[in-house]
């Protein structure tokens, strides 16, 4: 039935640590497949970490086990828990990194992982992604029960993190309007939180002002970076849905000196 | 009969790009073994990714799947296209990255990708990895015809990327003869467009001096990097039969301040 | 029997190099499952691959094969060896890279690699990787016997490669001891030379002062970096139980302006 374990963590592939944890899980079941989704999160960023699984989410195989390790609080006593949603599994700390995406799938049960007989021991202090997270995967992709694993959580008691989303059909575009940076990809394209529905499309050829820190820059709305000339600044609403500003050729992030949490304001004139 | 996918792109493995195209092929065919050749290709180097293929195809078994997505045109009009060489299949946009690689192997069948019923819908305008190349990779894995993929396109119609690759027997060695690069590898060592078939080989111990830019450098010529002294630069046949120039426990990019496009002259002095 | 090779290089990412060794692999035995432990090792640092080996080796599912390609002496005459320990076998190098790693799990049989027709052909200088040690994993995945691969080595005629490994319970807390770094993380955090048993504890909360080069700094001793405040320095037992310095939600290394290969000393203060 769980075919496949997805993992994202902010570990980088330099060190062992994520070789560890598949050799962890395939230790427990040779037969589950891994995809890794980034092992590049920046360190200990939750919001970037939230943004990338709420993106990618959709295009995993359905009953995909999400193994999530971007965890600062790691040998603290933030809690371990598991969530299983409509379509998915995730596995993960209990620091609101899960919170944005299970939302968005619709929670249907929530564990903390309480079993101590099921972890890898010693259970280390930092590197719980080896002996807590990886192994619960690994079960869970054999089928054990929930009710195994731990004591049940409700929903209102798990921590929240607030990407506070703006839905783009409710944006004013005749006026000033503003969001938060909430991821920068390897291009230096800038991700905003405000997403699009699949229905939303931009108003192609119109002249954007950028407003970040004390800087005002010109962007043209456009269905894509590639639609504007080289070395112009583009607004569009990016294959994940939400909205995005890119550089022909370039590097937007660069270009505005933009980092993740930045507010940025934009306004449509018409032209 | 087609067993893998091998994927080249300029992703980077910092983004969720490259996982959700893995996602999206084993939705397909979860039976197809996925193999990574790099997702660091410097951004838009399409000679880069050219020289990658055509020195790492013959490598791979027979029946390969190349999936490759160096894709600066995307979302412009550019074509997608799959080509069927004599023992691989290439699928990418056609903007010349496949074309070293295709001429070399011998092309077989050329398809446009114009069946809109392949592709992941609503097909975004920036991310045509996921959306028509994976799903095209995936489908040809299961052994869909290339009838049903598109239209037929002639040999003469695709874009062409000349690398201007010079046979190394065809240099005249007494004399001063000149080379591009055409890649810089992870160690910094420079890769030139002149190749060596497999009777070729180097006199070795020779003094050459390296001409780039207005620098002037010496060189001895040799078997490998490791056979001059540390700090030395050597010039030899790289293990996939380019000429190349490294430094023996160092880093000859940085030494020479070469990059992809310089030009570089050597001349062997007799000694 | 086996099931797994996990890979070991400081290849990059970035070039073919690892996909191209896959490949060779999956072109001899398509059935064996390869693992990456990490290809980030810093270019040619034997040291670090070593204590990757040593830290990660028990994690692994036991016969797994792991080829480790960290060999600056490539295209010379370093020996390549096979070794079998109690739980594993080794393909490298025979260059100390893997003497700490198969001396902690017991030498059974060692072999060096002499019977060309196993290899890649022509056997290039620079890239044994591709052409010496995946293939010879790939046969030693497929059951080949030891005796065909080339002829026995004594233990005493092997590289050595001292990491100077200093036990924890030597060690007198009461004075000042000192260690050598011989990892850094992704993080920043140093690995000291000094390696705690499972049975070892540190006395938590205790003043530490640091001395390197000639700075003098303090640290807390610690379960783990995330018990001490952000941004204090704190001495613990890492995950692989060997003596770390790390910052909470920094970077010790840059604190510390740490490389491995230095010295450093631990003056445990009573408070």
């Amino acid at each position: 039935m769980y075919k496949y374990i997805a993992v994202l963590t902010d570990f980088g592939l330099k060190d062992p640590y994520v070789g560890v944890m598949k050799s962890v899980i395939l230790n427990i079941n040779p037969n589950v497949r891994i995809i890794d989704i980034s092992h590049e999160i920046p360190s200990f960023s939750i919001k970037a970490a939230a943004y990338v699984l709420l993106a990618a989410k959709e295009y995993f195989p359905r009953n995909t086990i999400f193994l999530v390790v971007v965890d600062p609080g790691v040998g603290s006593r933030r809690r371990a828990i598991v969530i299983k949603t409509k379509k998915y599994v995730f596995v993960g700390p209990d620091n609101g990194v899960l919170y944005p995406v299970v939302s968005d799938d619709g929670i249907v049960e929530i564990r903390s992982i309480d079993n101590e007989n099921l972890l890898l021991k010693p259970v280390s202090h930092t590197f719980h992604g080896r002996d807590v997270f990886a192994p619960i995967a690994a079960l869970l992709s054999k089928g054990i029960a929930l009710d195994v694993i731990g004591n049940n959580v409700e929903a209102d008691n798990i921590v929240k993190l607030d990407l506070e989303l703006i839905r783009l059909e409710e944006v004013d575009k005749g006026k000033t309007f503003c969001g938060e940076v909430i991821y920068i990809d390897k291009f230096g394209n800038i991700v905003l939180n405000i997403r699009a529905s699949n229905y939303n499309t931009l108003p192609i050829g119109k002249l954007v002002e950028i407003k970040i820190s004390n800087k005002v820059l010109k962007a043209y709305s456009a269905k894509t970076f590639s639609s504007v000339k080289p070395g112009d600044l583009a607004l569009y609403i990016n294959s994940f849905r939400f909205l995005e500003l890119g550089v022909n050729m370039g590097d937007a992030a660069k270009r505005l000196n933009a980092h993740i949490g930045d507010r940025i304001c934009l306004t449509v004139k018409d032209v």
